[in-house]
């Protein structure tokens, strides 16, 4: 039996485990259900995405549990971009003017079971796995696992894209919901480390290879080797559907990502049989139900993986739902209607700057106009740091609101555009004074 | 068991029975499968909608399969909008300049029950009743019943805007999927017929009572009674949220609408007691799957209500399916593809006027400077029949695909503003030449 005061966590992936630690550090009782092993008991497990882009939100909210540090010291610093391009040579393009202003690349898997172990540790919280949520009935709150029904009496659904949480939601009336897939997928290639665990790329980079409709990036992991995601249309001329056997692959990369064959041995074979992953966009409204039901992170609001912050916004997503939850006590209502109050507008934003972002790491990173543009904001933001912030620098290294981030931009990007003219008209008056005189 | 080349349509709601004549009359065997019982076998229903505006798309859809006469017969003409104001005056405001330009007020129920019977008078059409068709096994093509399963190898999901084909669909990856809940819900009340059938109001009109944020319309039935519609907010000031008892109804309508109240003799304890239906747009990516299934009507393209065209638009997908089969002989596939392509663009479109068309009907028809503006474009469209033709006449009164309208009207807007400006010039100088001799 279920203590009526117990919070009910379905999905003990990222954000699952971390809310439950905020909570019982918070004095609550917490049940987290997961449909996986536990990962305590298994080694680290193969499978899509296996590395994550950690930034200051997500930071600040490990922070917060106590966990930034322990989380930090198995990251690998990723200090801005390094773009591969098709003649074999490299730019790199720094994210900010300092190591505070990094990406960590972070292991899913290693966060995962760091996280299960601090959730585990605390008194209050108890960890089921194995146990896969088909449904919810909410008129009486009970949930359905493949393995039995439980009675929850607070459910909170952070079990991701495809949640079964909100899929109950989803059929009460007036529940807005949209899902829209990219004409791209994914697949992914793994770099092995080189001899003693050497990095066969700079280590200290995301890796970019932007061809305009398509790209692949790598990130590196702390054994050496890094994982490379190609990010490639369905279908169509440059396309998965079109690149059939080993000959056509490896023909292909050597004409377009040329540095790589050399680095996969096993390029040809990983390309053909490795799973093709489709990139979705989740919206809907309300994010809550009856004051007994709340999703959190990918189950409400999942994006493409481009500015990397999916896993950064469900950590604040935690955040913000742990303070309203305190700040309303018993009127569980009025905390959840605060809560997406205080999300819904800025992952809105973020899910269209997630699919922004696709175009300019395929595609503007290497034109030189924006290369110039990138640097002078950063120059700008190096000589006036508070009053002009670069708006990659807001959603990657402050804890600046998304939407209040693009509002910002804007305004400074006029700003600039003015003091340009103003500057320009100046120039003109001396060039002309200095002809007259 | 099932002859294998027989289509199965889930839904013989309106565009069910329509596909099921069309089919048949090509030579098609056609199984339908419907959920509610058998309308030859019982009374008229009272439900919601009870009455639809027809319209010229319709009606040729109905004419391709011969039955445009006898839906015609039992309609109610209706010639414009008749505008009630606060102070219980009236306008009228014609839909275009002559009968042709009407549309048509039918009953659901009765047009359900003649399409059906039309259905099943053709050799090759089966009908089966009180079967809730509740899934889709995509794989094996086995369609769930409450009822028991069947294996289907060509399914038609016309099972409206809650569809169960489409949630099968759905749960495919790469299935782009939104619906979308007006913040406005509706709800009815009957103006019944006066003594001996006698209409209480003007029969051939459409009536709105537009009041900003809100509105009710009513259209006739052809027993003298009118189905009045309410749409309001659900919360909020002006809402049905904040009228709970019957002093407070009557109140309230004699303020806003004081012409109703005499003509509803049970108006406070109708409001109370009908239920409140909500609003949806529905949109989807692909209609179809394997060449074997495909959907068709509010289970791929739901509009709200407020340009009488889902009934109208779900028709003619039924006429550009059956054509598309037509074309296409055994590859049923292309013939899925023409036809998504065919109507997608369209009704897309259409989703984004019905909500403009709120807007419209609630608050623009009762200012002066649209009805001038109306005017004007209806002598343009009396003058120029072919050149000029208002945005409003094209989607209820001709086979112009919708996005066609759209942009045709945008053309016509910019010549007439070209034409007056040119115009205004000549006056301009007409008036200085004047002044100057």
């Amino acid at each position: 039996m279920q203590d009526p005061g117990t919070v009910t966590i379905v999905g003990a992936g990222l954000a699952g485990p971390l809310l439950a630690c905020s909570l019982a550090q918070a004095g609550r009782r917490v049940d987290l259900y997961e449909k996986r092993s536990d990962p305590r008991l298994r080694g680290p497990e193969r499978g899509r995405s296996i590395n994550l882009a950690l930034s200051t939100r997500g930071i600040h909210a490990l922070r917060r549990v106590g966990l930034a540090d322990e989380v930090l010291r198995a990251s690998a610093l990723m200090r801005g971009r390094m773009i591969h391009h098709p003649d074999r040579s490299l730019t790199f393009q720094p994210y900010g003017n300092d190591d505070s202003q990094a990406l960590r690349s972070v292991s899913r898997a290693g966060l995962n079971l760091l996280l299960v172990e601090a959730a585990a540790r605390l008194p209050g919280v108890r960890l089921f796995f194995d146990r896969k949520c088909t449904g919810m009935d909410l008129a009486s709150g009970t949930l359905e696992f493949a393995e039995g029904r439980i009675q929850a009496g607070f459910v909170v659904g952070a079990d991701g894209v495809y949640s079964a949480v909100r899929s109950a939601l989803q059929k009460q009336e007036r529940f807005d919901y949209s899902q829209e897939y990219l004409g791209h997928g994914y697949r992914e290639l793994t770099i092995p480390a080189g001899p003693g665990g050497a990095f066969p790329l700079e280590p200290g980079a995301l890796h970019v290879w932007p061809r305009g409709a398509f790209m692949m990036i790598a990130l590196p992991n702390s054994d050496g080797s890094f994982t490379c995601t190609l990010f490639w249309p369905f279908e169509g001329p440059n396309s998965f559907a079109a690149l059939t056997n080993e000959r056509d692959v490896l023909a292909y990369f050597e004409l377009q990502f040329p540095d790589v064959p050399g680095l996969v041995p096993t390029l040809a074979h990983d390309f053909l049989h490795n799973p093709t992953g489709s990139l979705v966009t989740v919206r809907c409204r309300p994010w809550h139900h009856a004051g007994r039901v709340v999703l959190l992170g990918d189950a409400c609001h999942a994006v493409v993986p481009f500015l990397g912050q999916g896993m950064n916004a469900a950590f604040e997503d935690c955040t913000v739902l742990a303070d309203c939850l305190a700040r309303h006590g018993a009127n569980r209502t009025a905390a959840f209607v605060e809560y997406e109050a205080r999300r819904k507008e800025h992952v809105d934003v973020l899910a269209d700057l997630c699919i922004d972002n696709f175009l300019e790491m395929r595609d503007r990173v290497a034109a030189r106009a924006f290369v110039l543009w990138k640097k002078l904001a950063l120059l700008l933001h190096r000589a006036f740091p508070r009053w002009y912030v670069p708006l990659y620098v807001m959603i990657e290294f402050t804890l600046i609101p998304y939407a209040d981030a693009v509002r910002r931009a804007r305004r400074q990007d006029r700003a600039v555009r003015g003091v340009a003219f103003v500057l320009l008209l100046l120039l003109a008056a001396i060039v002309v004074g200095a002809f007259l005189r």
